[in-house]
């Protein structure tokens, strides 16, 4: 038997396939649709990206907080990258235990948490802590197993076949 | 060496996990952030349903065509469900082929051809002969064959760990 009761979930995209971030969007364009308050907090994206979700999520009035000195990888300060990323973790903790959104989403915040940058304990501590109806949707590969336990609902996103694989260049719109 | 070309992709988001249609949605936020112009075809679905899609959607100003009698292990008339089905895949069709969308999602649509109310050759002779810039996206478990093959871009959800698991029900946003 399942029951009615509303619950917080604690959801995780993970996986090396295509979609983590897709899927949580999806779920936040479900929400909003219901009137749902929701917020959003990017990890390791550029600060200066004018991505397609950022563009969308801005005409449907979404808060997102954008931080990260871009991907890790492209980036020469990796130090400035886990100071940007703590700062951004401490801003989505006090929205996590004391805001009002229904839905947090913590984008890409797997690698924080990966690189050591963000302390995974404390992580699973604030989300122990939080409100019992407030979702947290957490993406990104490589997610610690600690936060893979806690969690609710977990979907690998396996990687079957990319266009990548026959030289064919990301698609703005799909992929970004 | 990947080109920059723009090429109209077909996504396939199949696999028992969570988060098929939910993917799809995120691109089609992704897309409308651009200001692209897209359109969702809805399969299999009730044509009733208030799901947070629909009126998300609805908002968005998204052009949705939802048919089909509902899930077919809810009804009683399958006859009724293969004519709606082929009804909405003919409108489909004629806007795969002739319409204005950058996008077109054709979401649950691996179910009519699973269930072979629908035939993949002529779902994949309407794609080939479809304009190069256009974009597809199918939804749904149990993707023929031959459409992965014929696919882009295939992502399979697996189901790692599910609040059902816990007897926790589906919750309004988060899933529908």
């Amino acid at each position: 038997m399942t029951t009615r009761e509303r619950r917080g979930l604690l959801i995780v995209n993970t996986g090396d396939g295509k979609g983590k971030t897709t899927a949580a969007l999806g779920i936040l364009l479900r929400a909003w649709g219901r009137g749902m308050k929701v917020q959003v907090f990017q990890f390791i994206k550029q600060t200066t990206g004018n991505w397609g979700e950022v563009r969308a999520l801005k005409k449907m009035e979404i808060p997102v907080t954008t931080m990260g000195g871009g991907f890790t990888w492209l980036s020469k300060d990796l130090d400035r990258d886990a100071d940007l990323a703590r700062a951004c973790w401490s801003e989505a903790a006090r929205e996590i235990l004391e805001g009002e959104s229904e839905i947090v989403l913590l984008d890409e915040f797997t690698y924080p948490m990966h690189f050591g940058w963000v302390s995974v304990d404390e992580v699973l501590d604030v989300l122990r802590r939080r409100p019992e109806h407030r979702h947290v949707i957490i993406t990104g590969r490589n997610a610690p197993p600690a936060l893979v336990e806690a969690a609710d609902l977990v979907t690998e996103m396996t990687k079957q076949k990319h266009p990548y694989d026959n030289n064919i260049g990301a698609q703005p719109g799909i992929e970004f």
